[in-house]
């Protein structure tokens, strides 16, 4: 345990000290998004990629414990080592865990239980942060930041997550009533063109990135124009008049039998039919918005969609050079008492409308190395078989999106809130 | 509305008051069963034969809104029409519904809702009670016994289903605890023997009955004894022992080809290995009593047992001419705060022992015909593919079991609380 | 080797002489009729119920081999040691064995090494029947009635699974030409009655039966009738034209599940519409002829049929008795050069018309004992899931069919030739 | 019909006969390949990734028939409309097709009648070539080159997927013999060490290339060096000596999981253990040469192997970089008379060793674009969820291998002789 002199002989400078205050920030934040969910809507788990919400705040404890306090605070008493089994999600280093199809089998430990142990690890993490300054692990410098992002993810999931759950109900379930912001004038669609040549890429230092953003390096790029803003709704719906779902020439041929072997005809979340399509929101099931920004595709559906017009998806470095001159900030970020789904406009900066497809494949860029240890596992393992996606959605938490950052899905995916933005070659 | 006018015109007669209290107690008991689980443990499903026990206590309010009160409770308000979707279970008569496997993916309504709900449907009931003896519908006469056996199956299903739930928990949690019943002396086993001959078989009259017990048919049985208690976990272990999972000649086709897929070695429940056997009960994992019935095996580790001992299993009708010299009250029912496990000496009365497998596919008795309507579907449409077991477990209701009582499931069901007792031809 | 002394000391009796007769003629008749086939035809597996027909031409080489020639044949050399991996079925007593779903993939032995196995076979048995009467095996009386069995069952099987291989051909293929036999006046169906009581049931003896044909035993049966001829295309399409497909309440749950699934509108080989149903046979695709047999339902297809008439389907033993009044030579037998395909009229003598579905699950006759070894493994382990059908068919060998014979598939079989015939209660 | 008159004006000028020499030399050397195989061997299917070889000789005879004779050889008569069912691979721009899992269900038309379609197209083909050169399509010129390069691909898979076939064989079959070539010293592995910098990849032009090779485009390398050889047998068995398979941190999240689902420990073609490993060639099953190319890995093999070192796998354009100093005569190629597997110094000048995967996604180059109608089907629409791999392998036919050649598998083709070659940063 430690001292109460130990820990009032000298205050932690500020940086560290607005870092313990953004974890505490974060961590009451996963809780306050749950908040409209009921023990048992935070249980469920409608298919392998869903986690139940109760789940998510398990598990972004466990991390914390497991990789924040257990190596670095003196005297922390686990909460219940049964938790490394229960809340893992998939570090092999720390061993055998819950299958993750089965998470929703689980019904002990219930909710008030995995508040408790959320509780417990706060308490650990204010006791770390009460540390004085001269005592203060300098490995939290790097660690901090990384439970920050992770829980964030997390926090994202919590509402993509939900969003599935709720959406099978039979019912009209939503997650809550929000109000729609009043929306500008309708986006044209613009060129910005780029020349090429090259550049440099990746994160450029300054603030958290993720491994996998990293190592900065340079490459060469030809001359390209993407759109200012996302595909719309309207667009969409344009592209399934035209029979693009019946059009085997658009698709990628994993895309094509994909959609053959399951009918599809229309986005993940969409209902009804032409002339009067309707789409699941975690408010409800709302009619479409022609300007809103498409959502909830997957990159077959993008890949597609993007043939159609004549054009093609971007590279995701041709999308991070883009993307650059814009303001992160300037997204519509997710606010849990605000408006959690696309609305026209989001998206014309690049950031903060729908995680946008790019046809880059998700892999390591040129000096990358995965990190030793568990931590090591969280990118590296995953570069197979996904794509690089860019720019985050009315989910994404506020300071959990730049240029560099490369978010990654199987092709498949369609539960994330997902879309796409046009390029061509000049 | 009934008027009061109405209703306080004359009371029932004995039989039925006496038919209307035994109503308002199953579903209290039901209820009450329910009460050490949370409500997230109420909403889980493991299994595609596991219903959450919270569609359990739905269901079964359904059944009697839609059968009973609807259509003889004037003025009677359907508590929510969207329930005939989420609540019926495989009445194609009455409509489409919540697919089995996704009765788990339902966390709306919560348990309290559905508290709601039993008590709009047992005030509709005790409304319905009121009615004069007069203007009593003379349905209900039959209609309510038949209420009353179905939630007395569901009352054996919730335990049932909620064993194996919290069983999938990697952590030991149980139901409850229980103090274990003094042990009588060990369990002899004889061969009660029965000269054959022809005989009458199917239910009497005399009492609810389902149809398929019935009608009251003609059969010759040839000479044969039956043993005068279940076969024991130490018989089943010393099987186990002789090499009974390796020995193909033992065993029916599709179950040989079945505990190979699953590299099976020992009865669902069952844990630890030769010599330390212990299995999972409703009271948690129990070191397993040599003495006691051997439960949870399917009908092909049944037979595979009967071939090993050179015996066989009973006909259904030689197990229903042994049993009826027998009081089916002589059972240790189903006592929600008494143990839940079968113990020695259970089943020594062919009762209340565990569901023992016979060898006869469940079809129908000479002359039967499913009635009409949805409650014809009750029975008749599952005779395929089914055996018929005897007897009733530790977790029957009380005046749910009799001699001509057919359960029945298919061969490889195990997470029923099932068993075997031995026959053979004289 | 057996000495040319020995086997010229005297001929066999005359009994032994024709059983020696009839197992070379079913040897040469198994190969006349694969003749119209390729031996690229004869090593496609369609489906996992489906054997090459050089499968089955080695198969029931294997069994002769195994079961006769090397347990009593001085000197037998067997062909190949491996052929007991790849040709053993199910014996489970004699080893390993080529999975059955895998069949298909075996190229090598090719089928002029399975010819010459045949030849290396049958030349065993032409030596083992020169022995002197003195020095034959009184085995062989048992054993050669089963092998005889045995390869015709193979016979029928042949037939069975090429017309599957064909079908699947998005050409037109086909096993052969054939006349269509000239039809008689059409069959009317008439209703026989029994007045039930108690009978003996099972094979009486004299001649050859399995052993799932006995005991003989009592039954009781009550008052029945049975129709005088099997359920015609014409009345079939009917059911359906009244929408049978789509009632839910003419089906066993099993059945409206898996014809759900499957969107079955039909019997299994037929094609086109109502209006233009069309079939696929052995001869090519015809005309469905309204007067005959209906033929390759499911047993589920027949419940529902029946249902749908408000009559059912018979027990076994109704059958039985109903049928022991004709004559199975009246039956039109698989002629490899005839019509293989029921014609009006076929059936009408209850024998060759089509397997006709009964309404008793498979299981043991009172007092039944499975043999011991790898014989005992033919009939006693697939007593679980299976329905009897009675009658022969089409494709059935002439000497094959009796009252007592029990054919047994499970529920969902439809690429057997099965069809119905109507009982009901008197 | 041509007429003889026009035939006999004018000879083809010498690029465009050698061009049409070479069109017959590859039709007769798939015939040649087959040889060795029986009709029956020829029409097997053991897993969805192979085609009988029956299938291949048909639908590259189907291919020169849809693109080349029916457009563009006046009075070309189609051998039978019907193959473009059978035969088409994947051209949804033709029309539905046979399914790929059921290829091998098709006896009919047999070896035959398919070796006279390969004779009537090749009649065809004859005829075409015989057209003066005044009247020679124009459009030949490329699509002739893209008709070899096809029918080149698919004697590889010949091969590929016979060796398949014959390993699931029971009995050690083989597809011939052949004697090892005599070996040279040991290879030694040595780093190629390069600067990087800013370079051109993609094809230079000047001999056939498929469209996936190019544009031609500039792209920016950091230092990096790569082996002068590919990883050996012995080397890839002392990865398994170490744990390799046991160990995840060596392994993507996809890769573990599958060879955990397997249970998998060693290379596709491995059989024996430790110390006496031994493989399947198309030449039987052989002790492992410590010295040769290790093959039929899949990607995560590859990828854990090159993670256990502490090197990487090389970037596709580090590999043509590297490549681009090499001869590809130089490989030993396959030759249906010699050594069909790998042996010590195959490889060694980068080309005919075994394909080797490298870690880049299999995408498309800047500025590349499918071509229209059914030939741009040939490589755009699937680039995704594959990995690009160089060099090609013992299997590979002589002129089909260059620098800028881009083969693509999934991760997890194992049927396929692929390995891999280090690279490092520099």
């Amino acid at each position: 345990m430690v001292s109460e002199t130990a820990r009032s002989t000298a205050p932690l400078n500020a940086p560290r000290q607005a870092l313990a205050e953004r974890v505490l920030a974060v961590r009451t934040r996963s809780r306050a998004l749950t908040m409209p969910l009921s023990a048992e809507d935070m249980g469920v788990q409608t298919m392998e990629d869903v986690s139940p919400a109760k789940w998510h705040l398990a598990h972004t404890s466990w991390f914390w414990e497991r990789f924040v306090l257990l190596p670095h605070l003196d005297g922390y008493r686990e909460f219940d080592p049964r938790f490394n089994y229960l809340f893992n999600s998939y570090y092999e280093a720390v061993g055998s865990r819950q299958p993750r199809a089965r998470r929703g089998e689980i019904s002990r430990p219930g909710l008030d239980h995995i508040l408790a142990y959320r509780a417990h690890v706060d308490g650990g993490l204010e006791q770390l942060f009460a540390l004085s300054g001269a005592r203060w692990p300098q490995a939290l410098d790097a660690l901090l930041p990384i439970g920050i992002a992770h829980e964030e993810q997390h926090q994202e999931l919590i509402l993509t997550d939900i969003k599935h759950v709720l959406s099978v109900n039979p019912f009209a379930e939503c997650y809550g009533e929000a109000a729609v912001p009043a929306r500008g004038p309708e986006p044209v669609r613009e060129w910005i063109s780029f020349e090429g040549g090259q550049d440099m890429f990746g994160h450029e230092g300054g603030g958290f990135a993720f491994d996998n953003e990293g190592p900065r390096h340079r490459a060469w790029l030809e001359p390209f124009a993407i759109a200012s803003r996302p595909v719309t709704n309207g667009e969409y719906a344009a592209f399934i008049a035209d029979g693009g779902y019946r059009t085997a020439s658009l698709w990628l041929s994993d895309g094509w039998a994909r959609i053959g072997e399951e009918a599809r005809e229309h986005p993940f979340y969409w209902r009804g039919g032409p002339g009067e399509w309707r789409e699941y929101t975690l408010h409800g099931e709302r009619e479409i918005d022609a300007d809103a920004p498409v959502s909830h595709l997957d990159y077959f559906e993008a890949s597609a969609f993007a043939e159609w017009t004549g054009f093609r998806l971007p590279e995701e470095r041709e999308w991070e050079l883009a993307a650059r001159a814009n303001d992160p900030a300037g997204g519509r970020w997710a606010d849990p008492d605000g408006f959690l789904h696309p609305v026209p406009g989001d998206g014309d900066g690049f950031f903060g409308g729908v995680w946008e497809w790019t046809r880059s494949a998700y892999g390591a860029y040129p000096g990358y190395r995965a990190g030793k240890g568990a931590i090591g596992e969280y990118n590296g393992k995953f570069m197979c078989g996904q794509f690089v996606l860019k720019g985050g959605s009315a989910l994404t938490p506020p300071d959990h999106v730049r240029a560099s950052y490369r978010n990654f899905f199987p092709p498949q995916a369609q539960w994330q809130m997902t879309g796409l933005r046009l390029a061509r070659d000049s």
